[in-house]
């Protein structure tokens, strides 16, 4: 009998250390399925910073861009980094509806590139007034807790 | 006796599913560590690049960019597809070594974003004789099997 117990004792962490085994071999397994696509959220994000630009709330616009001293803004050949400063150089550029105009992203193109990360190439257009400046965008896209935002933004104009 | 040899039996497949368990655990935590930083590999295809254009060699520059139709070259407010549509713009644009002059790549802002993913962004200038033009640039890089080769390349000018 006590041998049978031995043996017991004996089963009974084989098949606890087979369940954790075939845990430890699925959970992994599991977790490197591909990333879901995040283009819906992404376009989501977008789709916000346009409504809000054209209600004229750079505020909110600015609610896209991770909200970070890092955040590179490059535009032509200037260079602006962090939110704030990022902020500042929109509404500085851009002090009221007129020179807003209607902002329009397009032809979007996103390519992730890691289940937290992705870039975004696509075009922009204003509608104002008097002109329709356009051009193309380069974003750099990273998921956080708070969802994804824009950590650096490369944007260039077409020479009119 | 039989007993005995029972409780072995068990106790030889313990061994053996803990071991299992062990790898099971410790494997795919050591292939989770932190890609190997990639600044020196994507840097030596830059170097490589701006020496080849340097000796007045657009095909050789060209083997920085992944030789694919869905390769992506935006500048200003025009987009090329494809790696020969791509050499084929260089070579047009810059016929001879006088319009080539000395490229140098700057300021590299290298961001890991996957084991196989980088965004590369930083200063390009060309010194000519009459001219010395310069802008930004943010470049995709990925990883495959001859590895790091840029996929998106977006370069703005500095209007001068």
């Amino acid at each position: 009998m006590k041998f049978v117990r031995l043996h017991r004792i004996a089963a009974l962490p084989l098949a606890v250390t087979a369940l954790l085994l075939l845990g430890a071999i699925i959970i992994p397994l599991v977790s490197k399925r591909p990333a879901a696509d995040p283009a819906a959220d992404i376009t989501r994000v977008l789709q916000d910073q346009a409504a809000a630009w054209n209600r004229g709330d750079i505020d909110a616009f600015m609610a896209g861009y991770e909200p970070s001293a890092t955040l590179r803004f490059a535009s032509g050949g200037n260079i602006t980094r962090g939110w704030q400063p990022t902020l500042d150089r929109y509404k500085t550029r851009y002090p009221d509806l007129a020179a807003m105009g209607a902002l329009t992203f397009s032809e979007l193109e996103i390519t992730p590139l890691a289940k937290d990360a992705a870039v975004v190439f696509g075009r922009w257009t204003l509608e104002r007034a008097n002109d329709k400046p356009w051009g193309l965008f380069t974003l750099t896209f990273r998921k956080g807790d708070s969802g994804w935002r824009i950590i650096h933004d490369h944007t260039s104009s077409a020479v009119p």
